[in-house]
């Protein structure tokens, strides 16, 4: 047995290995992508038997994967691994007709997502945004709360003027953020001001607002990031120093 | 009498009563929302009671944080206590007809707001825009005037091809804060480039220089920042220095 | 003759002076702005008595200034003081028809400029602009020969899909200067796909070339201004240990 | 021979001679402008002539720096000779009928990106761009990793509702290139929406992805260029504290 397990490990770390995975996950993107061009009935035929080859190739990595570690336990404890484990367990499930088409598809695609798995370089981007999260979540929360603010005002104002814009909350905040991406708000604008002709007040306002707490959002990361990086280096450069010292005397 | 005030002082800094004022906050700030969609007759009547009991619950916990600072004047001390009691004050003059029931829903959704007073991550936030904006504050002031200026000669010289647009200083200024924001700027170019064939000299002399004033604006800010934070950690490092030199000796 | 150099020096020093200058020149923005409007016939000459009082104002204030500098050479040392003379000089010459009614009111909104002089706030931020522009402008040029040459291309490739936009080379340039600042280039990049399936490439190569070494300069200068600042900031904290050593010794 | 050598080395590192490339260079390219308006017949004639004189020096240039490095090893050893190189050769091909002629103008505009080789700012920036590239480029493979995922679930959802944007992997990359810069969203989203009225999940959940990852990305690399820029920084400080304290011992 624990043979069986050396094996399944240097399979696992085996360059080989990683890359056939990494070119598996390619190829099933790439295959996703065609599905949604009109092809002739035989290559859809073909392309089914290439899925299915797909989803046998993941389920003999998983497997592997799980004694490589040689505990469940072990193994689940990666929240990497249990998004990975999900996904291949839930592509087992037979294809039925109707809606449940319309989830294996979506479960072919979500699977290339296991590329982050795979590649350490993505990891590592994934985690340093998950690090940034905590900052960006309250500018973000409040954020919303401003636009949420000026979206009721907006319902107000406009709902009569233009409802397809501003007929209830929720368009408002759609609408709202089409004005904070900058995206047709002249025109968004140009509409309600025929009958409030001070509506540029509201827009104006909005538009600063929200570029301001961006603004801050934005240079609020850049310098946690740095402080944190300069910390790392003043604590190395601290430790040079302390070996320098000791070497003295 | 005091222990009265001990007993408002021990519910103000309760966790459980923080929480309950933000979820009657969130609970408020729904409540707005849901007022923008059209409801039959009977949910509107049972939303009423819902903001009589969240007026209420307002004018109660106010009482109780000014009971717990024992004086007006400490309770007032503090902006956004002042802006607290004031939206709350507002609230509770009767609605009567007409554009008062705008000023009673504006006073509902800005109550909203509220939520800065009571979530200390929130404020935070608020005060370091505070504190950024005697350095954004020039810039957009400068900016503004070369808008203005802009937008003068804008009207001098596309007045006549596009009035809409172009017509007074008022609505050049608009039609700049477009540009400014790249919002179909090509097709406003477009209509005044059929009289004025040189019109986009105009257009990306004022691209150009908005930018350059704004990425100065945006830089300024980061390096404001960088700077007071790392005199902070210099301090602290010069003060660890010191004690480390003190151990020495 | 000395004494009244010392007046006009003190005049001109004096708080009270300065904040006249900074009004009559507020003033005189918000006059060029008011003309933009379609006033009656009344307005309009009191206007122009305004406008002789703000001239009148102006040439009084220059004349103070060149005095207390006590020679000419000395006063048009300064590049500012050299554009103020300019523009009060020019807008004493009487205006004609025509041609000159528009150079008068030209004239009239770029004296607003003047405030930059006046205020030092303002004229710190330009000459920070300055500062930044020998790093701003190379990156400029490069990104002005790339798009060049993709405007060369373009009329090579798509001049026959969409004259209008593609005709020649300036057209060209135009509507690349559109794409670059991301306004309606869906639609542009729509046209040219119905005659040319893989234009689509052009304009994604386009965009990514230009955000990159757009994002090479924002970080170049960012980086740029921090180094500067650091140098200054860390001379300074040799000069403070230099002392701090000197003390111990 | 050494003699002839030494002469072409010491035109090669004349300025004149320098000044005279740049300036072939920025007629060639102003060459190339002029072609893209329809011109008179004996207007184009002697623009042909011109184009000869550009090639007959662009061959006598590169002869000069060939021979002046002494051997042909030497000279291919630099990336940018064998641009160059390559540009120069294929401009000597004689041209032909049809898509010859393209070729022929696609080089011609091509060689203007010769001026990065003589220009040494214009080589940093170029150098500085290829630094920075491997951060930028796994992250934009990220970037594109999740676009492409989001195309084939827009694909499966809105395929039906909107062929022309959403039709296959293909066109549903391009919509939501559009959708990342911001243009036309607003429009895209409405037309989907008639159908899906949860399609807005689906927008904003890719415009918070794609706005966090690029901002990741900038921050990322301004942070990698201020590092590498302090450690340059401080071994230099470090060296000169070294030479000090050297001094005083």
């Amino acid at each position: 047995m624990n043979k069986a397990v050396d094996v399944f490990l240097r399979i696992r770390n085996s360059k080989f290995f990683n890359t056939l995975v990494i070119l598996i996950i390619i190829a099933s993107a790439i295959y996703a992508g065609i599905s949604s061009y009109n092809l002739p009935e035989h290559y859809l035929n073909s392309l089914k038997i290439f899925d299915y080859v797909i989803t046998i190739f993941f389920v003999f990595e998983i497997v592997i994967r799980i004694v490589s570690e040689k505990s469940f336990g072990r193994f689940f404890r990666d929240g990497w691994n249990v998004f990975d484990f999900i996904i291949v367990f839930l592509s087992l499930i037979p294809v039925g007709a109707g809606s449940t088409i319309f989830v294996a598809r979506l479960l072919r695609i979500i699977r290339v997502l296991r590329i982050i798995t795979v590649v350490p370089a993505f990891r590592k981007i994934i985690d340093s945004l998950i690090m940034s999260l905590p900052r960006v979540g309250f500018v973000a929360l409040l954020l919303f709360i401003f636009t949420y603010i000026f979206a009721v005002i907006g319902t107000m104002l406009f709902a009569d003027a233009d409802a397809l814009k501003w007929g209830n909350v929720g368009r408002a905040l759609l609408t709202l953020a089409q004005v904070a991406t900058f995206d047709d708000w002249g025109a968004i604008m140009g509409i309600v001001l025929q009958t409030n002709p001070f509506a540029w007040i509201y827009f104006i306002f909005f538009i600063i607002i929200n570029a301001v707490i961006l603004l801050n959002m934005v240079i609020g990361v850049i310098v946690d990031v740095m402080i944190s990086e300069n910390s790392k280096t003043s604590i190395t450069e601290k430790n040079i120093n302390k070996y320098e010292n000791q070497d003295k005397s």
